[in-house]
């Protein structure tokens, strides 16, 4: 079958390789990828890796027990064309008995479940975590991969309806593929609500800075949630014009021109500023404003890694009792009420986050090269089936 | 009377200035000073002021309406020469009867009481707030200091016995001009109790950063309150053979021998780190130490000024879900459980961090310019009274 691999910074070929089969265990559901998403971390390993890679220097992955070249790709949908043999191993992620033919987004993570953050049921925090696409073990960038039954979740609702349907009244795999960056929005929303005692969603005012792919994807999660008041913080003109067509937040503002915690406090009751920011971006100013658009006792989400080194505002922090906190990708709690949500409808019009398709076999030149580049993109997918819109 | 008053950087000069008298609205408690301690904002704005004093560049103070030169000195204890006249004005911030003689200590803070830090008793970070010795409206490097009736707290319990006493079964004045940097301390602990929804004080493990003013008072407001794992990381020698010889602490690293996380794992059940840090140095090093140290899920607390921009170090942040905080002075309720405490002898021996006692005559020379030179003292008092020992 073609996979993408990484061997080395730039250099990410598309090469022939065994596709997965059954193995002795014959513990592993087979998936056909359908499409697959390229993440900033992906894009962080093309640039300047390997990072998360396992590699010669590091070492094979705890888990996985592999070093580069690796199969990239870890956003992914596609359908099961084999279901292990064993009884007790044949339901889901989302305790759906397995059916070949399914339609289904994987959980691309590996963890131990016996150190102390797994213990806790907070597998995103895994002393071993590893992910398919990263460490080994296969990735989304192929035609195949094999996967644990409970790393897969059908998207089929408890009734045998799809969500998020396409015209054919199937599930939209395309748009399915957004589950993983949702989720990891999800878990930083999670993040948020474990401060707070008394919740009140109607009532909570949020800010997000950058509108990427992640602070896009924390206005859908934010909208699913009943969150109402959501304001945006994007300096790009394209970006804010691409968020504001899809109708999720209440405003945007352009920190070029915008006094953005002035903007929010005047947007906000009494003028108090907002409940919580979600940073999307990872740049000093973003994080000043966000600090200074906070009411007093706010709470600060970090969903970015900044690429410089980040100081504290300590000002607001002191004067405003802040409480800050940086979210790491999703457990399985996260992964699973995302999906639930995307197949309730409660993403409707995510799929316009989706702003390239290529295949498989232009993954570098049409995708990685392109998001190298100066560029408005929020999520270019590649498809490892039908290769007839190259 | 004598007052030590600020002018500008390195130019604090006693002089003599008429004394607070009953006014025409009789509404404030007149107290003669007994000692006053020297605290590092004092230290700050002597180097390298005006930072909180008003100046006329900044304009007079909202609440004082004063501007420099300002008396100095905010950990204060002496007793009631005056009570004003009104009777509803009668009751001290610890709901005691106001008498003349009585031996007290003052919060030194003014706030606005209207807005919304106000409105929650968060008057620690009122919009406007000042200080006593800081920014106008008298201080306590002075003989006397004319204080509204809810700022004295009467150092009596509820049955009329004095706690911490000396020898002569009366309060111990001197150490009770301790209490204010004790509700510093008190405040960051209780900024850390607010992150906890099941809190088990015997259970409980600390590390505090910095063995100085602050970090001392912490390490006897954590004895204070239950807490039974103590840990500390200084790099002085002596400050180390201080608190070691206070005996409130289980344990002292030295963090250019020792490494703090390893150690700190060592000392915690099960190896995972301890609950909580308090930050009393504000160094990157030990931001990075402590993050280290920390458990799954604990909390970050600072309560240091920073000389130089601190970093996050995201990598702890996000693997771990910490949660930072930043704590400014103390509350009412922070201020009065202080009292109590002390009053019920819960800081026992605190009086040991009085490395220095000078008169008031003194305070530039044996007070200021002793602190600017490399020293190991924890607080200097200095004496509005009895000038015999000069």
């Amino acid at each position: 079958m073609r996979a993408a691999r990484f061997h080395a910074a730039k250099d990410i070929r598309v090469e022939e390789i065994p596709a997965p089969q059954p193995d002795d265990n014959d513990d592993k559901v087979l998936v056909e990828v359908e499409w697959c998403g390229i993440c900033g971390s992906d894009l962080g390993e093309y640039l300047s890796g390997p990072y998360t890679i396992p590699s010669p220097k590091t070492g094979p992955h705890p888990i996985t027990k592999s070093i580069l070249p690796v199969t990239m790709g870890h956003e992914f949908t596609g359908r099961i064309t084999h279901v292990p043999g064993t009884l007790e191993q044949q339901r889901s992620g989302n305790n759906i008995p397995l059916r070949t033919g399914q339609a289904v987004v994987v959980d691309p993570r590996f963890f131990c479940t016996s150190c102390h953050a797994c213990a806790l049921s907070a597998t995103n925090c895994c002393e071993t975590i590893g992910f398919l696409g990263l460490s080994g073990g296969g990735g989304g960038l192929a035609e195949a991969v094999a996967v644990m039954p409970g790393q897969v979740y059908v998207l089929e609702s408890a009734d045998g309806e799809g969500g998020n349907r396409d015209d054919g009244g199937e599930v939209d795999l395309a748009a399915a593929a957004l589950i993983e960056p949702l989720a990891v929005a999800w878990h930083g929303f999670k993040l948020f609500l474990s401060t707070q005692s008394d919740y009140d969603d109607t009532a909570t005012t949020a800010l997000i800075i950058g509108a990427g792919p992640v602070g896009v994807a924390m206005a859908f999660v934010l909208r699913a949630c009943g969150v109402s008041n959501v304001f945006v913080s994007e300096p790009s003109k394209s970006r804010r014009e691409t968020l504001q067509g899809m109708k999720v937040v209440t405003e945007i503002f352009d920190p070029t021109v915008d006094n953005i915690s002035q903007r929010c406090r005047t947007a906000t009751p009494a003028g108090l500023g907002v409940d919580v920011v979600f940073d999307c971006a990872g740049s000093q100013p973003g994080f000043q404003a966000g600090c200074e658009s906070l009411r007093f006792r706010g709470v600060y989400v970090n969903l970015a890694v900044p690429r410089t080194p980040i100081t504290i505002p300590l000002g607001p922090f002191m004067q405003m009792e802040l409480t800050y906190k940086s979210s790491l990708a999703y457990d399985q709690g996260d992964f699973r009420e995302t999906v639930d949500a995307f197949m309730e409808g409660r993403f409707a019009g995510v799929e316009r986050m989706i702003t390239g398709r290529i295949v498989l076999e232009n993954i570098v030149e049409k995708g990685f090269e392109e998001l190298v580049q100066p560029n408005d993109h929020l999520k270019i997918l590649a498809s490892s089936k039908g290769w007839d819109f190259a």
